[in-house]
C-alpha cells in the first residue's frame, strides 16, 4: 500500500501543499488555525512526514517495537523479557506495548511505533486482523508474530508452541491415574487461533484415549466470575481431572479452591498451561504443560533478526509443548 | 545543553556539512563510504536531525517513554500497567523499556527513546545517574520518577511510596503475637534509594518496639542463593519473624521452605513488601506491606500529564504503604 502524502494532508486541510509545507517546517508565517488544522490532518492520516519516511529506509534506529496482549500475566512478561534480552544482545532497544486483549489498543501501539523510526515489530497479534496491522505490513518493515498467528495474514512468518506432545503426555497421565473422566477449561477461545487449536487437539486426543462421552469441554471469558461457573459445574457432575488451555483461569481456580473444602490433588486434579513461577510456590504444586516461552521468545527475536539481514526465507517454526507432571494430579 | 547539531557531526566524520546534510537527505551522489562515515557518527553522537527536533518541539506524537527494571517482577509489571492504562485513557500510547536493573540497558533505552519523537518520559532510575539520564532531562522533555529517585537529580519530581506506615502497622503484630526479636532481609540495597530507605525506616521503628539488641538485618543479592543463606543463618539463630523488604527475595524463601521442614506461619513467619498475585496463592497466604502500587502508577501517569499541559509547579508525591495480616504471620 501507499504511505500517505504531503499531497493527502494538504486535500484533508483543505490547504495548499506549499501551505502545509510551511507549517510542518516552521518555516514562514503560519496563522495558529492553519497551524491546527494541518495538525489535525496530520493526525487524522498518520502522515509520516517524508524526511522521516526517508530515514526510516536509510538509517537504522535499531530499535524494535514488541506488542504483547498483558505484562500481568506471567506468560507474556516471559516472552516479553526473552525476546528483549535476544534483541539487546543483538544490539538492538525494544519498545513494548500492550493491548490488554483489545484490538483498539492494539491498533493505537502499531499506529504509534509507526510514526517513530522503528527498525521492524514482533507482535502478539489481537482477535481480526486490523487497519493498522494492514498499513504496518504495507510498509515492509520486518514483522514476526510470536504465540498465534493472525486470521488471513498467513504470510507473516510465526513462532507458536505445538500443543499436541505436552496434551497427550498431559491426558496419558490423567488416564494412568484412574480417571474416567476428563474435563478441559479452554479460555476465551475466539480471542485467540492458539486457544481454538489447542481446545481442538484436546479434543481429539482426549476422545482417542477416554471416549468422546468421557470428554467434557467449557470455555471461559476474561471474567474471573466465568472460571468459577465452569469449575463448580464440571467438579459437581463428577469430572475431577481438569486441564486449562488458559493459565489465568488456573490461577483463579487455585485461588477460588483455597477458599473452599476442596483439595487440589486429592479431591481435584488440575494441569495447567504455561509454566509459571507462582504455579511452583503453591501447595500442592501445579502440573504444568510448559509452551517453553523462552524457546519461543528466542526464536521469535532471532527470526526478525534474520529478516533484519536480508534473510528472505523466513519460515514459520513451532515449539513443542513439555509435559511437567507435579503433585496436583493425584489419584482417581 | 545544548542538542548536537549537524555541525558536530560533519567534524567528527571529518566531512563538510552539506555533504553531511545531502547524506542525511539522500539528495546527490554520496559515496558508500562517506554515508557510512556519516552514519557512525550519527550515531556516535546521537545526533537528532533538525527536522525531527523540530517535530518534537512542533507536534506531539502522544507518545509516552516508560522504564523499568524487571517485568517478571510483579511489582513492576503492576505498575507499568497502571501506568500505560492511566496514559491511554489520556490519549497517550507507552513504549515501555526494562534497565533489567542495569544502568546500561537503562542508558540504552532512553538514548534509543531520544532518537524518537515522544513527549516525554516516565522512568524508575537505575543506580547511580547516568549520562544518557543527564541528556534526557537536558532535552527539557516532561520527566517524572516512580518507586524511587536518583541521587543527585533532586530536581525531579518523584511519585513513591512512604515505607513508615506499612512498616509501623507490620512490626506491631509481630510483637503483639509474642515474638521477642525480629529480622530484616533488605535486598540488594545499594542499588535503590528506596530499598536503602526502607531498611532505616524498619531500624528505627524496630529499635523503638524490640531494643536495638533484638533487631537483625541482613542484605542480599539479587542471586536466590544470597536470600538461601541469610534465611539459614536468621532462622539458625532464633529470629523467627522476617520482614523481606524486597519481594523476590520473599518468592524465593517461599520456595525455599516448601522444600524444607520449616513451616511458614508456624515455625517462621514471614512478612513481605508488595502485594503480588502469588502471595494470596500460596498456603498460607503471606502477610504483606503493600506500596499500592496502582495509586503510585496514577498519580506518576497524572503528574506526567499536568507536566505535558504546563504545569509548572509538579511535586513529589508520597503514597502510604498498608499492612495487610495474613496467615504466614503466626505466633512465637
Amino acid at each position: 500500500m501507499a504511505y500517505v502524502t504531503i499531497r493527502d494532508v494538504a486535500r484533508r486541510a483543505g490547504i495548499s501543499v506549499s501551505t502545509v509545507s510551511r507549517a510542518l517546517n516552521e518555516t514562514g508565517r503560519i496563522s495558529p488555525q492553519t497551524k491546527a488544522a494541518v495538525e489535525r490532518a496530520v493526525e487524522e492520516l498518520h502522515y509520516i512526514p517524508d524526511s522521516r519516511a526517508k530515514a526510516m529506509r536509510s538509517l537504522s534506529t535499531r530499535t524494535v517495537g514488541l506488542l504483547v496482549p498483558d505484562i500481568r500475566n506471567g506468560y507474556f512478561a516471559d516472552l516479553a523479557y526473552a525476546i528483549q534480552d535476544t534483541l539487546f544482545n543483538a544490539g538492538y532497544c525494544t519498545f513494548i506495548g500492550t493491548s490488554s486483549e483489545s484490538a483498539t489498543r492494539q491498533d493505537a501501539f502499531i499506529t504509534s511505533i509507526l510514526s517513530q523510526r522503528i527498525d521492524g515489530a514482533i507482535i502478539v497479534p489481537q482477535g481480526e486482523q486490523s487497519d493498522a496491522l494492514r498499513l504496518l505490513l504495507g510498509t515492509k518493515l520486518p514483522v514476526v508474530f510470536v504465540d498465534r498467528q493472525a486470521k488471513g495474514l498467513g504470510g507473516v512468518p510465526v513462532v507458536d508452541s505445538n500443543p499436541e506432545p505436552g496434551l497427550a503426555a498431559a491426558l496419558h497421565d490423567i488416564q494412568r491415574r484412574g480417571f474416567a473422566r476428563v474435563g478441559y477449561v479452554s479460555g476465551p477461545v475466539l480471542d485467540s487461533p492458539s486457544l481454538q487449536e489447542r481446545e481442538s487437539v484436546f479434543r481429539v486426543i482426549a476422545a482417542g484415549i477416554f471416549g468422546e462421552e468421557n470428554v467434557f469441554v467449557e470455555s471461559t471469558s476474561f471474567e474471573r466470575a466465568s472460571c468459577e461457573s465452569v469449575l463448580r459445574r464440571m467438579h459437581g457432575s463428577g469430572v475431577d481431572a481438569l486441564i486449562f488451555g488458559y493459565s489465568p483461569d488456573a490461577v483463579s481456580a487455585v485461588s477460588l479452591l483455597a477458599d473452599s473444602a476442596v483439595r487440589i490433588g486429592r479431591d481435584i486434579s488440575i494441569v495447567s498451561f504455561d509454566d509459571l513461577e507462582l504455579f511452583r510456590l503453591t501447595s500442592p504444586q501445579i502440573s504444568v504443560i510448559s509452551q517453553q516461552v523462552q524457546e519461543i521468545g528466542q526464536r521469535g527475536a532471532q527470526l526478525f533478526l534474520d529478516m533484519l539481514a536480508g534473510e528472505t526465507q523466513a519460515a514459520s517454526q513451532r515449539v513443542d509443548t513439555v509435559y511437567a507432571p507435579r503433585a496436583s494430579v493425584g489419584k482417581a
